[in-house]
């Protein structure tokens, strides 16, 4: 039996239409290249309109691509409405790949128009742009500009376009699987990897982070979106303000802890996410009482994501005043998928330990963790590989060889489901632990070693900053872990010593080395493979 | 471009496996025959899988309709969660329709299954079942059970069934689109209408529900619906709950306010929702010191709905500490479709006019109110017919004859709206304000009177307890307003001061019928329909 139920399509048009009908005058704080300017949402929207005017005359079709190379800035803002709004697809290019891996993904994308924030235009300029490019758009204070780029018209965003802005309501997609943005994973092996979201998987995860136990986005926030938004979605921050009408905060690049207390305290700032780096260091800068901590007063939860959070980090965020949310997440999520909100009635006990795990699943996501292909038992205790299926995570990657990914899926129940490549616990509440991702494990005389355990006790050290421990071969054990350490005024055996009294003997480094900075990613997580490399 | 994400449909299995797995341990209380019991989600899922297992046994196949005859009772929610849960569509039949209109709508509805209260038996039994009945179930205390209703045979809910419980993950709709649940509406016109909710709909409308911007349904709450269950999924809150993880508490037929009052102390119940009677009744046994307001110290937020509530009753509720939250919905809309939440950053004046409202419109919805085809301007003050788009309205009812519902629908700007009767004004910020139902509203001499507001300031008398006002033809202006009201030591000239202070004098009603109770639909809302046929 079929029910009757308007065919109404799910997408950014609903998210659009009703920030511009509903939030017209909430204040919005955006970063740019002319320092931080005060607008507001109706504003906000009849520029994004302008562009959507000038983008459908560069004779652009339903479904073409439309790059963005640039920080979180006002401009970027008006491409997250302007390009979807008009049926067009939103291309995050990441700024901290490489030339060449930037040219691979334009090409792979097939942009025909790339926006470029103007204090990026020395490496986009040496990147060797794809024939796909028609036009390169540059925003932003810069004095030069060639005519052309690769075969690319360059043109400045303030030129006058001279075209009408875009009328009526948002664009509303025919079909909501329709794609409304492509975001290439970072991964460290082979070239980036294509996920494409719809306007159906987008609009539902935005919902879904409005909600009262997720991230509770709400019109009383004001959010600071520090996680790049070329870097899925922005965690998709900026839809879900747009949908709840919460005030916005670009910090454009200024990520730095003065930067970001100023932008906290100038904006009122409610709620932000990041990477634990970024917290960490601002909460290194408070205690050295180079941040007031009274820039910090408006901040209610701070979200830390991309890579696991220490207890430490967690602790000194709450003694902040802050409340500290843990969360989980993978480019092809959404990219939020795992929240560590603790349970309703939990005793301190548990919900301290809910906290610092990697959290339950959001709502409409089904998770299991399996080792050799059955699931593990939700103990707590037992390991295995975290796989994710739900209808904002993805099928498959757009345009990937055949058989490049077919082991990064498995179908089973039913489902298809995404192997995350962490490996886990699951406990009886459905909390979710991380161990360590699949290659980073280390296996020492056939047992495993978690590095993501030992990195988070070693971050319980005052003295160290930094922590990273990888495996390296091993004649008698097979592997053995080391570990890469950022610290101060302290020595290998006092950080032996430390470990020893936390986890058992046989698991404690044999080397220690301390270096200025351990090496990230693209989107700063740490850079194991290149450690390994340098290590092994 | 289409995107890849996961083709997993949005439906009720993403909320029962979700609560089953992560909310075991969440405590509920549920009223049934032998007065309320507690316990857990954990033990609930488990009788739920015992009755599927019985549903199974008796033949039904996917898409089959299984109805209910119940107050708010621990078995009506094992059917709310056995029924689409093993793939059958629940109907919750309205108990207090007549015995003809019962057997119309589960004719209609090709009910196969009918799980009865036993309270009800003597409503029930009385009914004329028609012959798609094969089995009718009765739950609760009760001594004589005949062997055989119409065709149907009749057991009793613990009759010992012999069937395994169902096994494995919660039914999985192949097409989103599938039914989950009927519900006919209570149209004061003609044949009660059904409208069919689908997996899709209900998964988003309880996803919007628990928006930090809605009604913010959390695990933190304690979830009373007062609202029947037989009306609109009890505006779908037993699903919310369900899928936030928040307990719940049913009242079962103790809705009077000693009843509601014992049971939200019991249940330590945090939100709650009901129309507006129900609420003035507990405020007014409040005042009148039968119920000790310290057994309300739990309550956060009261909704109010179904009709609207005046001024006096917000206030009146924010005086005892409780936060009112007005709301608007149909039984189309999957029901609630607006919510009068106060903007942020609104001044004290804005925010009071706007709790006072009917409110703005849910994510995913569209409104607009029409005069004469025409869009009104956001105005606050030009009126039209409110009509509504989006993903949980209905786009036609279930086994209408063709052409009998065309009139409640308009295509506009490639979107189906459904007309809603009610007439609106919508302001600047996209609040909605009832001006009247289109058939409620007197046109006295050319001009409109609002029943509605007549009503709302009558209401705001001391000696007034219910109010309704009618329009009666009249010769000379064509039609007048009529007051029917329920007060005390009061007198038709002190109301007609008392309303010549507050609106235009040609307004005031010339006459006043003095009764003791308004006659309510059964749904609770005032029976004008009733009082124009006595008064005309």
């Amino acid at each position: 039996m079929r029910a009757v139920m308007q065919p109404e399509p799910l997408g950014l048009h609903q998210v659009f239409d009703r920030c511009e009908t509903l939030f017209a005058d909430r204040p919005v704080v955006l970063g740019g290249a002319a320092g931080p300017t005060t607008t507001t949402y109706g504003e906000l929207f009849a520029q994004a309109r302008a562009f959507a005017g000038r983008l459908t005359e560069l004779g652009l079709r339903a479904g073409d691509r439309v790059a963005t190379f640039a920080p979180n800035t006002r401009e970027h803002l008006l491409a997250y409405v302007a390009v979807p709004g008009s049926g067009l697809v939103l291309h995050t290019v990441n700024i901290r790949l490489s030339g060449k891996e930037i040219a691979y993904t334009v090409e792979h994308a097939g942009d025909r128009v790339v926006l470029v924030d103007a204090a990026l235009w020395p490496e986009w300029s040496a990147v060797a742009l794809p024939a796909c490019v028609e036009h390169v758009i540059v925003y932003g204070d810069i004095a030069e500009l060639p005519e052309r780029h690769g075969n690319a018209v360059v043109s400045r965003f303030t030129d006058p376009s001279g075209v009408p802005p875009r009328e009526g309501p948002w664009y509303r997609p025919a079909d909501e699987n329709e794609a409304s943005g492509i975001c290439y994973t970072s991964g460290t092996t082979g070239w980036p990897k294509a996920v494409v979201y719809s306007h159906r998987s987008v609009y539902l995860h935005a919902l879904t982070l409005c909600g009262a136990d997720t991230f509770a986005i709400s019109e009383h926030d004001v959010v600071c979106p520090v996680v790049p938004m070329f870097h899925a979605n922005s965690w998709n921050l900026p839809y879900a303000s747009l949908l709840a009408g919460a005030s916005l905060v670009l910090p454009a690049q200024r990520t730095d802890p003065a930067g970001l207390a100023e932008c906290f305290a100038a904006g009122g700032v409610t709620f932000s996410a990041a990477v634990p780096t970024v917290w960490a260091n601002l909460v290194a800068a408070v205690g050295a009482g180079e941040v007031d901590p009274n820039a910090l007063s408006s901040v209610q939860r701070l979200v830390i994501g991309g890579s696991a959070a220490s207890e430490t980090l967690l602790s000194e965020l709450a003694e902040l005043g802050i409340e500290p949310v843990h969360a989980w997440g993978m480019t092809e999520c959404s990219p939020v998928g795992l929240i560590a909100n603790p349970p309703a009635d939990a005793e301190a006990a548990v919900a301290a330990a809910s906290k610092s795990s990697q959290g339950r699943p959001m709502p409409g996501l089904d998770l299991r963790a399996v080792e050799d292909g059955v699931p593990a038992p939700r103990d707590g205790a037992s390991i295995g590989e975290l796989q994710i299926s739900g209808p904002y995570v993805v099928a498959d990657y757009y345009g990937a060889e055949a058989g490049a990914v077919a082991d990064k899926f498995v179908e089973h129940g039913g489902k298809r489901w995404l192997r995350t490549g962490d490996v886990v616990t699951v406990d009886e509440r459905g909390y979710v632990r991380l161990v360590d991702r699949t290659k980073d494990l280390v296996k020492s005389g056939g047992e495993w070693i978690s590095s993501v355990a030992l990195e988070n006790h070693l971050l319980a050290h005052p003295a160290v900053q930094e922590a990273a421990v990888i495996a390296v071969p091993d004649p008698k054990w097979e592997e053995r872990p080391l570990a890469v350490v950022v610290a101060r005024d302290v020595d290998a055996a006092q950080l032996r010593d430390f470990l020893a009294a936390r986890v058992p003997r046989w698991q404690v480094p044999d080397r220690f080395e301390f270096v200025a900075e351990v090496p990230k990613t693209s989107v700063g997580k740490l850079d194991k493979k290149r450690l390994r490399g340098e290590y092994a």
